[in-house]
């Protein structure tokens, strides 16, 4: 897909090492996304017209990073009717469940869809099985990803017997 | 939409309360939707088959709901690539803390959109909006449901404003 | 001081009953405030004029109340610069863990002055206490305030030990 | 024993490092054993196999390691009657809190004999324990264990006072 | 089974409701079991007692309740190599977070295989699947309890379906 | 400013790492302010007599940063009118868990204004609002800052997306 | 004996149904002693000159109970060479996790012997067994509430047995 | 004084770099004591051995430390009427909470004096102070103690402003 159909945003260059695991993850989907840093906090008006444009400009799913008070998928959730999933952040003081419970816990009518902590490769799968229930190519490539995931424990579990076998003999 | 789009599935019958707003919510959308009682440890086939049949019967998105250890939202998500929605419930002895992390904190691969503690209003309109970056009837409710629930804080606001000047006068 | 210098905020009429306890401590110390209902989730661009426009309507301080993911603090410090104090509101799951760690883990550039769970007296008293460095009739009331503290509980203290003495004799 | 008594199974070659101990310590009690990769969320079907097939291939008790959500061992435990033993793997973000509850807190009928968190040695003592009350010979090697236990620490108690007497001197 | 098999034991009668459960689950499977208050803190001579003369009495596992800092089915593992099952008892300050430390978090050496707060059913259930690796009556029992549990779930379903059915009609 | 108005404390040396960036921020807004060691613990009379004398000597906002028990920014605050900003330094065992609620969770009477765990950027940020009711010199350098702060994440945007463009082409 | 050993206090009148049982526990072993209302926040004064003058009038040992951020066992114990155990009382929002925290977690020097939330009752105990290593008819009361403790566990098990054995036949 | 009047134990040679501290603090204020290995769950009967022992050989204050479900301190507790102090040791995975709560909510009648996570050195402090209710010397060397711990922390504050003075001319 040559559109750009997912948004990945965080309020922060630091975030990037975790959310780029999200662009990875879509790239290996071959699903065209774009990253953006918007602070819900220092640039408010930005994050606002980037959530109250992304429906117009093609987008269909953002994923938003934060951590610690993490607002910024919140705050993106309430100016979108996009689903907007967010990723809580790992903090160097609270491991991160300041993020996974200020993301989770919204109020009544603004949903954020959570994934665990740092799971930023996780909130793009997510990203493309929302996609899929529209793209059958995305779908198809679900598919195989899951065979192909099933198929990579199997062969795991395979080389951990023969090398315990080899132990042992 | 009469087609059934959306699963709201629970492992007892005692999750019923909580997860009946999620209904509620649904048909306030007019989604179509069935609810069923699977649960991941009583009826682990049953619970498989719900899961690996759910596309095929044109269910596109699905809410689980589920208490304790909350193995149902993360194992459903296993056997399906529909988005699946979990929605922790809140236990007696842990307050629910235990549900968030059970669904949350899921493994790369096999992500569940999770929501709040007790949020299963939240999970049917996260549903509406995954649905409606296809139907845009889904949509159309979503934007007047914004709009009046703007208009409720507002009225709200002016409510309380009144009631308080009364008082002062 | 018939000038509004403190403007009581939340999220929905349903956290009244615990911000309606700032109120009535302002009225102690004679602080002229309003109250308002500003959703950071229901009605974004309501709120972002508040805080814009709060400083220029005279405002010197801002009390915020919020449960939950708890981001009407932290939001409405975004776009103001009055100091804002926030007042984790206890929640019915999480006991207003969630809420601490939403309203007091700002990122750097943004605080929040946060007080305990359900603390909207002492969000008051700490107003009070800012505005004091300025108006000296503020001051005044204060010191009393604790005079008037430290009188009731050394009067409470007797009590206590007249009715145990009772008891003994 | 040659026959094999025990399964020690986890979801990924990942969490070898701390099941390793667990197979330490059943060959330390000469358990015959085997050790299986099986995700209950990437290899649904072939975990479900592996629980229903676990007592006719002769399995006596079963050890799950699993982290996260850590759905592993309770999801075995619902596919056989061989009694589980979960060991909650420590995870980078919330230090195992989210296994511990995910293997502890499981519902009523369905129960996972859960250890602390990375206590896969533990696991294997007690699953020796739960032999023992079938297999004399595993009882004899429990009693030799313990009565070798109580003497290292005596030993460690003697050569810590030495040494301490020793730097007084 | 007429053979006592498995002991209960709680240190003090307050714990009595939730462990009262467990012997009402054993009754059902026809365990014979004995009940006993032995405090591991307040009689800490009669708890050794009766842990190391455990299995001469015929006892195969015990089920242990204990709340708070819940030293009572760590202590009585310590004396016996028989499987000790634990259950943390819910607690009015903690809600049982201490119990369920207390009791799962034990040193290497000796396990305690713990169920879920008050999990007192659970824990019973785990007895009889111990046992049931040596007593074949056992077994079957379980074999018909899953299967009727099963049924269960499956019951529940359909009234459920059944009343929302009649409620659409 | 060349007037000292605030006074940022603590405990021990071994907060200065922590609480220097406190200092460092309030240079940036060239804010004079005096940095003391006083221990609500080992120096309780001279705690007192630096709160107490506090307002006298000048100073108009007091932070005080203390990690785990961290009774010194309550302390502080019972023994002066001046508002008090409370920085829970993160501690080795707890996190900083232990420090944010003994200094957040103040009785009513005695408010003390927490900011984020190691916030003392914040702090100092918060002091600086609290100031500018007051000085219109520092409002002008906080409207400076929050302009400058904007700047830097759009700037930082730019150079990530320029960044992640230049590696696709 | 006559003379006063030990200090009972606590905050507010408040904290009085959860101390009282403290007091009740001395009577019970015949210690003499005072029960005060004094603040470490509110009547700060009071307070040191209580803990400084403790010794001098001729008490042994202080027993301090506090709840939330539960300042006033670490202060009493900054002012005071006399043992000090703190009572950590249970509070509305945070169930005591706040107090215990707040009271443990002191800083080197200056320690508190804290006991379980809400342990007042314990306190005593503990400040009996403190006393007995000087007074030997307090150890003589210690010795037989032992013996007595003893004799209840073993009387309720024989009851509870009873009445089992009862129902059964 | 010559004679053994504290017995530091704990369960593991493993726990000793932490308790060394408690054993050095002792040294400073010349308090002869022993220090021991002995397990609650690895030597059970020693441990009783030397709890009920310990006061006729002579000792007057115990103090164990121990870690994870850390049933030493309350056990010993048990067998003794000695006071028994607490140390809860930091663990690997749940950085010493669970020590901390199996340590202090022990149940009525049997209290543990619990110091801070770590605390080891505050322990030694806590049984100087109870010792110094009988004995005159170390109450002295106590009160010497805290005017230098005092002139420590002034001295420090001293350094820490020149220091910073140095800077700005």
């Amino acid at each position: 897909m040559n559109r750009m159909l997912v948004g990945i945003i965080m309020g922060s260059e630091s975030d990037l090492p975790v959310m780029k695991k999200a662009s990875d993850t879509l790239l290996q989907f071959e699903v065209a996304h774009e990253i953006r840093i918007v602070s819900a906090h220092r640039t408010v008006h930005e994050m606002i017209s980037y959530g109250e444009g992304a429906k117009e400009r093609g987008l269909e799913v953002i994923i938003a990073g934060a951590g610690g008070a993490a607002h910024l998928p919140g705050m993106i959730a309430s100016v979108t009717l996009l689903p907007v999933i967010g990723v809580p952040i790992k903090t160097s003081s609270l491991d991160g469940v300041d993020s996974l419970l200020s993301i989770a816990q919204m109020p009544s009518g603004i949903p954020v869809a959570t994934v665990a902590i740092n799971g930023s490769a996780n909130a793009a799968i997510l990203a493309c099985q929302i996609l899929a229930i529209k793209y059958q190519e995305i779908l198809s490539k679900l598919e195989y990803y899951r065979v192909d995931m099933r198929g990579k424990v199997i062969a795991s579990a395979e080389k951990v017997e023969e090398e315990l076998n080899a132990k042992k003999s």
